[in-house]
């Protein structure tokens, strides 16, 4: 298997490395950049995902659990806003299920409100003040409030961590850009949970959504954002 | 404060009569009429709004709750989809307030989640299997899932319900009708606080965005819809 | 008639003192206030509505035509965002109309994209580089590209103007706090085309979703907005 | 390159071979399957897409074309909706832009409202009663009125073609989904202008957000689809 995956990530990195050439050529790829009033934004990073024995388990989290735990850190240290999304379902059978037709792709069924499945990972858990969305589809913009709370808190950039890749991540940063914010996606704090689906996603993102951003990098820039500014924007509003 | 109210009615009667004559000769005042698959939505009548005592209180439940009673009982006997709003926040205090700048005009800071104030008045509590579908804006489909919901069940046809009459149940049917339902407003169980609103507020929805109509009338369409049909729309869902 | 107005006029000035004073009471009518960033926002001031022998004919354009052209001239003096709206139909009959079910309440098949009918009055055209969006529903956020074009711009206050008061302009201020813009509404620019639809809209708004102010006190507002800072805006984003 | 191209292709085989055990071991990949009513969707058959020379040109329009006019035939047959889209921009200089972020990352400026490059090919041009919906954003959904015609038409299932596969085709299927209709790809009608692309955004949307189906499939359905049923909803709605 190691063999295997060698092979593939290899095979992978040639059509990357084909493709972006054609893109740059054609002026794709660019460099959207960060703003100046961030928002942490931590995607489904609860139990059903971030633990073993679920249906939705992902891996890899030894290395996101940490890095969003440096994010958080960070956000918190300036205070910027923080947001966590779950997905979770009140009705999950009969005609008045608020799972629409999802249940008839992916096991949402296993997703019941109110269970630990759905609560986010204590390793990070929200603290105080902190919005937790409970979603219905892959993003987190999509049918919540999250982009009337990121206007009205005066946000221009979203800092996204959190799994699936191939599935909310993704939405997430589709939705971002449309509803006018700069997605920032941190590479070391997304996962998922079959091969080749973070790499191909990411790479998609680069090139037309959101920029790819390091652990590092991205934490470079939260220790530049000016916490008097968002004190002033936060009593403005 | 009899004698006002009655001039008062008497003044808004002789308005909408006038109205009604130009909007009629431009061919506005239309019926929309009722469709195949109705869901009932009965919105905000949450205790902070049925009960005394709250400063989102709202006057008529002697005549709205009844009503709403009945509409409950015809809609679970044929299986349509019934409906709960309340409007509820999880952060009230910094920058993380999921209250968006609504506290700014009015006073969303005594909504807190999870208290009785905002759980659903139990003469019409909902039953299992009924969704409960928290808000943080006026319209019931605004950053929610109710829009995806009807449109997965099939629903054609939106029943409105509740309060207030000149904040959520405008909003609602202004945004039912854009989302592509029919929208019928029930008279007799809609409410407001203050005087004049709930007419004005039924009188431009009747001239412009759905039909208002009795509870009469919307109970005898409710005995009319098929039961087997909505069956075949749920299993088919 | 004239006697009959004053009538009318007095009889809702009686009914919006009582309720403001339990409003006023209970921590309704509170000020949402100007922001640092506004846009202007025109809603459907396309001939169908400002121009005499139309179904959408309005009221009250020798008032309201030359307070929009005082506010778009301070707007572009300060490089402020301007936007226009105009309803408008590509497909007014068979299955594909976009009319939605709207034509089952108003007679929207009146208002045919490409037509005179449905271009901005001239007497306040747009100028190159201004936005005109064709919208399908009564709001200017609804189902169009505003919500996502304001925060790309980093627009916190949306300058609302235009007709009809009892629906366009009504909804567009209420979706306006929805999505976390302040919304303020210019009381001599909006219209209507029946007797007592602005003054109660209004009162509505003022109570629950935005503040109505009056043009002298918006075009002080802007005579203050830093142009520099904009400029900083549009070369940021 | 053809080596190449045969290697990359085994590669991604085997990755999607491995991905897929996983998730049907986990009950995902399941089948959404056709509705009752549905609609045609055809993202982005533009010049600007399907024809040389242009940023946005992609492959395989030798396949595409025809493949989408048997589905325009088939669908027209049955008066089954059918709906254009194209991504064009009215401001592409200045704070007025309509291009919103995304020229940060893709060369939108290059699609000019008004030009030929943003018009539907001829070879598939729209027929008069037919919608062709100008977006900003990739998804068709995104701040247009598509899921409000949808609905009012009585639609529950989306047929989507076009172009490009790692962008709008791709979230236009997550949106769909979101908002309740059945997504079915049509998996020899949609491309893109990169390598690989086409196969791992099909294998992630057949995996989580919608069926991809061969134009035989989908052909075979729309020929059982009732024409009758379809004109009783035009006349309903």
């Amino acid at each position: 298997m190691a063999q295997d995956e060698r092979e593939v990530a290899e095979a992978l990195e040639r059509v990357f490395s084909a493709d972006s050439e054609l893109y740059r050529g054609r002026g794709f790829m660019r460099r959207i950049g960060f703003g100046e009033r961030p928002a942490l934004v931590n995607i489904d990073l609860a139990n059903a995902w971030t633990r073993e024995g679920n249906p939705f388990t992902c891996d890899g989290m030894d290395v996101i659990v940490p890095g969003v735990q440096r994010l958080l850190a960070a956000a918190r240290a300036r205070s910027i806003p923080v947001v966590f999304t779950t997905t979770a379902y009140a009705v999950t059978e009969g005609p008045n299920s608020d799972m629409g037709l999802w249940h008839h792709k992916i096991p949402v069924e296993a997703l019941r409100l109110g269970t630990d499945a759905v609560a986010i990972d204590e390793r990070i858990a929200p603290e105080a003040g902190e919005q937790v969305i409970v979603k219905k589809f892959a993003s987190a913009f999509f049918g919540t409030n999250l982009a009337s709370f990121l206007r009205a808190a005066g946000v221009d950039t979203v800092i996204i961590t959190g799994v699936t890749m191939a599935g909310c991540v993704r939405h997430t940063t589709e939705d971002a850009l449309g509803y006018g914010f700069r997605p920032i996606v941190v590479r070391e704090c997304v996962g998922d949970r079959v091969a080749g689906v973070v790499e191909w996603n990411l790479f998609d993102i680069d090139a037309k959504f959101g920029d790819v951003e390091s652990l590092e990098t991205v934490l470079d820039y939260l220790s530049t954002v000016e916490p008097a500014a968002r004190a002033g924007i936060a009593a403005a509003s």
